[in-house]
């Protein structure tokens, strides 16, 4: 409990504080505040049950903190509102997830405090679990900057819609959204919880378009991190950008000041793809094939080239006449040397979403990747990849989406304030 | 790596080896084995990364088991296959299962060894893991009794066909099945990689009906377990039976040597239910509603009769003129004392699986309970809270399973012996 809960509570708007706990809170007061509390609960994950990342700063969290084991990302449409409402979710958005990243309930009552009659203005189920390392990171969509909130001059050109890429089968209920929220953490009740109180708050603003659990990362962000393995069973995003590589950071990750839309001064550009693995089809492939689609071996994570998981790959090297790593191979094709060193900050994570009417795994990899223009980056290293990879004969896109995440928001102002206020 | 994986491998049905890896495993040698083995990976949930529960032993684990914080469920039809098929199948899942729980590939040979030219016999994705308190526990449905297999005389009286309960939205493609595996682990990639190996291994003999991931535990199994909490936002199931407590235990969960059908002793039941969650109706109702629903208070969980977490509900205390724990109350109605002593052992998990078309989450509880016999515990409980819990308001059960879990197998024999050989 912190005593800064009743300012908190005055920057909300009035249409925000309904949506959080019903009419009956101002009026109740909110002196009884009810935070949720780090008891005994059970470590869990990568970065300690006690860890908490900073949700104000010059970036947002989530994109090089330390990738978390666990995921709940979702697409929103704004409903039939205006501009005033827009940015007044914007500003309970940013009020419930400070908070939430805090380890404290979405609202300043919490599930169990203000009045009574007034449904709680967070839903409990967290009550009791440490934050876990909750990062909560929002994007807007270049459908956001068409005519109805008056943000057309504010589109960046970085935001461009995707073009169409070679064997694309993209699901249109699982594409494209006005704004995103994306929740990392280690434990997944926490990242679930965040996404839900957050669209709860929404209510009558805004409503998820499509939504994506992840269990398991499948990028490092930082050199401390074990490279993890995705549903091919191969480890993957060996060569990542790391956040201790700040040069790197700089020069890919964040938008640099004097780009063309300034208030995305110290903000990305986050391209999801949502990846189907035709994992049956994988299950049944030789081994060899197996690291010939991938060019590197599967245990170690080796390049065919040889060495050890971080040998770089030797892309000239002869192996029975042939090329060590294969023409189509994956790392050869997502490599930088091959795609004039354009490099992407990964952050994608593996899913199953039960099984399909054949009773097939419907899973695959839900991809995630930061950068500070797709134009230069995910863009030209797709457009190469969908047209020669050999990993595409065991993987559909499925899903797809393109967003700006604008700077972090510092204390007392709002996720977005650069966007309105420019 | 451990010296017995030739001898293992010979009890694998020549179908399976098949299945496993493809025809030239056996020729080539199961001498160059590769298991997983358990590196630095990140430390996750309850029970700790090297927490490992035997596979083999009079009961099968997973059912006192501590539960663990993530469940992969998958019920499964069997293809237009003869018994002795199925015998294999089981042979094979046992000999999978019992190297899986232990950390290891689950075939001789792992992802990365054996014939090149062949497909591993493990899918690699758990390679780098320890098993992290991984179960898996097989269970038979009624319909494995029916004429194709020729154990119509073995079915135990016990395993009947669960009745039409009120207010049921059953959705068939969620309900039955021949066969089902519950693989709980810390973490959900272990789980995940048991479910796809086991389904695997099955191809061409049994193929997945309907399947469900968990992501945190709804019930504390032991003593030591903090109690969790439901995406009501309530913690549930304060009231279940713990391992400790091996009277009842041995009286309400362990099928007992002189039943009908004798190969079931050292059994149990397993109820499964798909119960979706109405959240956004339920986040917008009174704090004041909440609490009478469940007829406990939301912070600490007391029952609304006074007291704390464990205090005993005082169905008779009554509180401004009507009952303190309303007449309709979950807690009432669930609690044994209103069900002549009917308890279960309950494992149940919260799920999310994404979202409905009116972008509302698709999330519930995954409704999990083992028994002695469902004709004197599962179905009288329920018949009542179907005809008169408050909750229902909040809930529809859309999916739908029982099963028969045989007793556990003893080393050099497999998971279901006693039926095929009674």
């Amino acid at each position: 409990m912190t005593d800064d809960t009743a300012p908190d509570a005055r920057r909300l708007s009035r249409r925000g504080l309904l949506g959080l706990a019903g009419a009956g809170v101002v009026g109740a007061g909110v002196g009884f505040a009810v935070d949720r509390v780090a008891v005994a609960a059970p470590p869990s994950g990568n970065s300690g049950a006690a860890a908490n990342y900073p949700f104000y700063g010059e970036h947002q969290s989530g994109v090089t903190t330390a990738a978390q084991d666990r995921l709940h990302f979702a697409s929103y449409d704004v409903s039939d509102v205006g501009r005033a409402d827009l940015n007044g979710l914007l500003k309970d958005w940013t009020y419930a997830a400070a908070r939430m990243t805090e380890g404290r309930g979405a609202g300043p009552d919490g599930p169990v405090g203000g009045a009574p009659d007034a449904p709680p203005d967070d839903t409990g189920e967290a009550l009791d679990l440490p934050p876990a390392g909750l990062t909560i990171t929002f994007g807007f969509g270049p459908s956001l900057f068409d005519h109805r909130f008056g943000l057309t001059a504010q589109r960046p050109d970085a935001l461009v819609d995707l073009p169409h890429f070679s064997g694309d089968a993209l699901d249109q209920a699982l594409v494209g959204g006005d704004l995103c929220i994306q929740a990392c953490s280690d434990d997944p009740q926490v990242a679930v919880h965040a996404i839900r109180n957050l669209s709860r708050i929404a209510f009558g603003r805004a409503s998820i378009r499509w939504s994506q659990l992840g269990f398991g990362r499948t990028s490092s962000t930082t050199r401390a991190q074990v490279t993890p393995r995705n549903l091919f069973g191969f480890k993957d995003g060996t060569a990542n950008v790391r956040a201790e590589d700040t040069d790197q950071v700089e020069r890919h990750v964040w938008v640099p000041r004097g780009d063309s839309a300034s208030w995305m001064t110290g903000g990305s550009y986050l391209v999801s793809r949502k990846i189907r693995m035709t994992i049956e089809t994988w299950d049944r492939t030789a081994l060899r094939e197996q690291e010939r689609v991938i060019g590197r071996t599967k245990g170690e994570g080796a390049p065919r080239s040889g060495g050890s998981e971080f040998t770089e790959p030797d892309f000239a090297k002869k192996d029975d006449g042939g090329p060590a790593i294969d023409a189509a191979a994956h790392v050869r094709l997502a490599h930088p040397k091959q795609n004039d060193a354009a490099v992407l900050l990964r952050r994608g994570y593996n899913f199953v979403d039960g099984n399909d009417d054949l009773g097939r795994l419907a899973a695959g990899l839900f991809f995630i990747a930061f950068q500070r223009d797709p134009r230069e980056q995910f863009i030209p290293i797709q457009l190469r990849l969908a047209n020669n990879d050999a990993m595409n004969e065991y993987i559909r896109h499925v899903g797809s989406g393109i967003f700006a995440v604008p700077p972090g928001a510092t204390k007392g102002s709002y996720i977005g304030a650069g966007l309105f206020e420019s």
